[in-house]
C-alpha cells in the first residue's frame, strides 16, 4: 500500500492587526489579518506534514475555511503527492469539481480555499524531497512544469508548445542563475512606511529607514483625498531623494476618469506605478488608465484567475503583474501566470504581506527568475514586516533584498503556538479581548 | 420604535435531480439543483416575510449557506426595509464591509450570499406593499431606481445621469406598457427539450412537444462531441422546422478556437445563439468569438458582477445579456446590468431554470420591459420545467409565453414541506437516500 493522506486539520486564525491601523488603506480601513489554515498529515511515517492557507483580512475567515473543509473528500485517503504528477492530479481534481464550480467558476471563496490545499500539498511534497519549493519547482523539467498547468481558457494565447519553449530557453541557465540567486537572494520592496492610517511624522521616519535599510523601492497608499496624498507623496520624496523608486497603490478605490485626475495630480513626484487604481476585474479599465495618463500601472493581488492575468496582458493594461501566492489556485495557476507574463514579457512583482503572503511567494519569484522568465530586471517582491515572528522559517531580508530560502517546504509552517493562541473565536488571544471589552462597556 | 428583522433562518436544500440526468450539459454532467435558502421575519406584527435564496448545484451549498450565515449581522435587527432607501442601504452595507469584500470583491460564494438576502428583502419590501416585485420596482421613480444602483466602476460608461435620462425616456410609457403585460405577458423559451444526458428519441419528441405548447424558441445543450453535436441540431431542426429559434449553449466547455470552429459547423443548421462558449471572465475572449464566426453570442448566468457586464458591453463581445436573478447581488446590482443593456441597446434574455430562478427573474424581464429599456423585442426568458412544484406562487407559461405575476412579493417563497422534505443533509428524502443506498451496496 502506498501512503496515503489521513488527517486533515483546518484553523481560523485571526490577528488584532487592526488595533494599531497596520495594513490601512482606502479601501480596507481596519483589517485584522487572518488565515484560514490546513494541515495534513500522512501514513508515511516520515512526520512531514503539509500546511498551507488562504489569507483574509478578519469578518468571512470562517466561510474560507468552510469551503476548504468542503474539499476535504478530495484530499483524504489520496496518495500522498510526491511529483508532478500527484500535484497536477491534485490541482485538477479541486478546480474541475462540476458541482463546486459552480460556486465561482474559479473564483472568490471556493477557488481561494483549492489553492489553500494545493499549496499545502506542494509544501507536503517538497518538504518530503528535502526542497525549498523554489528549487523543487526549478528542478523539474519543462515537460512536467507544463503538466502541472491548466491550459484551458489560454490557448489563444499561450498554448502547451508555447509554455514548453519558454521553459525550454530558459532551461540552459537554471544552473547559474540558482547559484546567484543563493548568493545575492532577489530585490525586495517595503510598503511599511507608507500605510494610510499613519501620519506625516511616522511616514517620513520609516521611509528614511527604509532607504538606510538597503531598499530602493518603497510603496505608499493612497486614494481616499487627493490633497493628501499630493501631501504625503511629496514628504516621502523630499524624504528619500529622487533616485529611489515610490510606488503608490490606491487597492482599488477609483473608476477610471478619478485614477487619470489622481495620477497627474502625483506624477510630477515620480511615482513608479500606480498599483490597483480600479476594480480588479476591469481589464478595459485598466487599459483606459494605462492609456490616459503617464505613470505605470500594475495590478494582481485581487485578480481572481488565469483568465483575468490573460486578459490584462492581451489588452496590454498593465505594466507589471502582481501575483498572489494565495488568491489564485496555488502554485500550479500561478506557474500558468508566470507564464503569460513572461510570452508578453511583462514583469511579474508579486504582492505580498498579510499572514505568510511574502513567505510564500518568494519561492515562485525565484522559480521565476531560475527557470521561466530567467531575469530579475525590474522585478521586485513586495516585503511588509508584520507578522513574521508566527512562522516557524520567517522571511529573511537583507539590504533590501530576500535571502534565498534553503529549508524544505513552502514556509509555510506557522508555530503552534501561534495557532492556539489565535484561533478565533477560542484562543485566548480573542477571549482576552472578548473580556476586555466586556469590562471597558 | 420602528420594526425590525427579528429572525433569520438559513436552510440548506438540494433536489436529488441528478437522479434523472435533468440539467446535465458539457460541463455539468449531475447537477443536484439546490439553494441555500433563507428567510427573514420581523416584528412588525403583519405577518410578512422576506424569501430569498442562492442556488448551486449540490456539493458546496453549505459553504454558501455559510457565506449568508456570515451576513447575518448586517440584517438582524436593522428597521424592517420598505422603500428605495433601506433597500440601497441594505445593498451597499453587505457589499461594502471591507473585510468581507476581501473574499470577492462582488463575486464568487460571498457574492451570492449578499444577492440571496438583497432578493429576501425585496420579497419582503414588495410583500408588505401588497404589489409583485416587478410592479414595486416599476412604480418607484427615475430618481429612487438610480439610488438603488453602485455606479462604482460604472462612470466610465454609466453615470447616475445617464441612468435617469435613460429611466426618464421610458417614463411616460410605463402605464401602457404595464396594461400590455398583464394582457399578455412576456416571452418565454424552453431549455427543457435539449439536455445533453437526454437520447434523439427523447431530444426530438420533447422539441415537437415545445413547438406544439406555443414556443417560438427552444435551446440545445452542446459542447462535448461535434459529431454528436452536429446530429443533435439537424434533428431538432428537421423537429421544428425552420422557423422556429434554436439557441445553442456550450456551458463555457470551449477556448476560443474550439467555438469558432464548432460554431462554423453548427452554423449551416441556424442557430439563434450561441450561450457560454467559452469562460464567463473572459471578456476578450466572447468578443473574438463573436468576430470569428456567424452565430450571434449570449452570456451572463456567470458572469460574477456588474463590472464584468460593462466590459462585454464595451468590447462588443455579445448579442444578448444574460442577467441571473442569484449570482450577483440581486434586483440592486441587476439593475445596474439592465441599465448597461439598454445604454448599448443589447437585449436582455434571462438565465434561468435550477430552483426558482424562473420565478425570480421574470419580474426583472418585466420591470426592464415597463420602466428601462421599454421594449419586449428580440427579448426572451429561459424557461425549464423543473421544481416549480415546490414553490408558493409558481411561473405560469401559457403559449409560451410567461404570465405577468400578480401575487406580491418577488415569488421566491418555497412550500414549507418542501423545505423540510429536502434539507441536506438530514431531510426525509436525503435521508431515504442514504437508506437505500445502504441496502444496495
Amino acid at each position: 500500500m502506498s501512503p496515503t493522506v489521513t488527517e486533515f486539520e483546518v484553523f481560523d486564525i485571526r490577528f488584532p492587526t487592526s488595533d494599531q491601523l497596520d495594513g490601512s488603506d482606502a479601501m480596507n480601513p481596519d483589517p485584522d489579518y487572518s488565515a484560514a489554515y490546513v494541515v495534513l498529515r500522512t501514513d508515511a511515517g516520515d512526520g512531514v506534514e503539509g500546511h498551507g492557507f488562504c489569507f483574509t483580512i478578519g469578518r468571512g475567515n470562517d466561510v474560507t475555511a468552510a469551503a476548504i473543509e468542503a474539499l476535504r473528500p478530495y484530499v483524504m485517503g489520496r496518495p500522498v503527492p510526491r511529483g508532478a504528477a500527484e500535484l497536477a492530479a491534485l490541482y485538477f481534481d479541486l478546480t474541475h469539481d462540476s458541482q463546486l464550480r459552480w460556486l465561482g467558476p474559479e473564483k472568490g471563496v471556493m477557488h481561494m480555499a483549492a489553492g489553500a490545499l494545493v499549496n499545502a500539498a506542494w509544501d507536503l511534497a517538497a518538504t518530503a524531497a528535502g526542497k525549498p519549493v523554489w528549487q523543487f519547482l526549478a528542478d523539474m523539467t519543462p515537460e512536467e512544469l507544463v503538466s502541472l498547468v491548466d491550459f484551458r481558457y489560454l490557448t489563444d494565447v499561450l498554448t502547451p508548445d508555447d509554455a514548453l519553449a519558454i521553459l525550454r530557453t530558459a532551461e540552459p541557465g537554471r544552473a547559474g542563475r540558482a547559484e546567484l540567486l543563493r548568493a545575492n537572494g532577489y530585490p525586495a520592496y517595503t510598503t511599511s512606511p507608507g500605510w494610510l492610517g499613519y501620519d506625516d511624522e511616522k511616514l517620513v521616519r520609516l521611509s528614511k529607514e527604509a532607504v538606510a535599510e538597503g531598499f530602493a523601492q518603497i510603496k505608499l497608499k493612497v486614494g481616499a483625498d487627493l490633497q493628501d496624498d499630493v501631501r504625503r507623496m511629496k514628504l516621502a520624496r523630499a524624504a528619500v531623494g529622487p533616485s529611489i523608486r515610490i510606488a503608490v497603490d490606491a487597492n482599488q478605490r477609483w473608476d477610471v476618469p478619478d485614477a487619470v485626475r489622481w495620477m497627474e495630480a502625483l506624477a510630477p513626484f515620480d511615482p513608479h506605478w500606480i498599483e490597483e487604481p480600479t476594480s480588479p476585474d476591469d481589464i478595459l479599465g485598466h487599459a483606459a488608465v494605462r492609456a490616459g495618463q503617464p505613470v505605470k500601472v500594475a495590478t494582481g493581488e485581487h485578480v481572481a484567475n488565469r483568465v483575468v492575468f490573460k486578459q490584462l496582458l492581451q489588452a496590454g493594461a498593465v505594466d507589471f503583474v502582481q501575483i498572489d501566492a494565495a488568491r489564485v489556485a496555488g502554485v500550479n495557476e500561478n506557474i500558468a501566470i508566470l507564464l503569460l507574463a513572461a510570452k508578453y514579457g511583462v514583469p511579474v512583482c508579486p504582492h505580498a504581506g498579510g499572514v505568510g503572503l511574502c513567505e510564500l511567494v518568494q519561492h515562485l519569484s525565484m522559480f521565476d527568475y531560475v527557470a521561466v522568465s530567467g531575469t530579475d530586471e525590474d522585478r521586485v517582491i513586495e516585503y511588509v514586516d508584520h507578522l513574521h515572528e508566527h512562522f516557524v522559517a520567517p522571511v529573511v531580508i537583507d539590504h533590501g533584498r530576500y535571502r534565498t530560502p534553503v529549508a524544505p517546504g513552502f514556509s509555510a509552517r506557522m508555530h503552534p503556538e501561534s495557532i492556539t493562541a489565535h484561533r478565533y473565536p477560542d484562543g485566548p488571544v480573542w477571549q482576552a479581548r472578548r473580556t476586555t471589552l466586556e469590562v471597558n462597556s
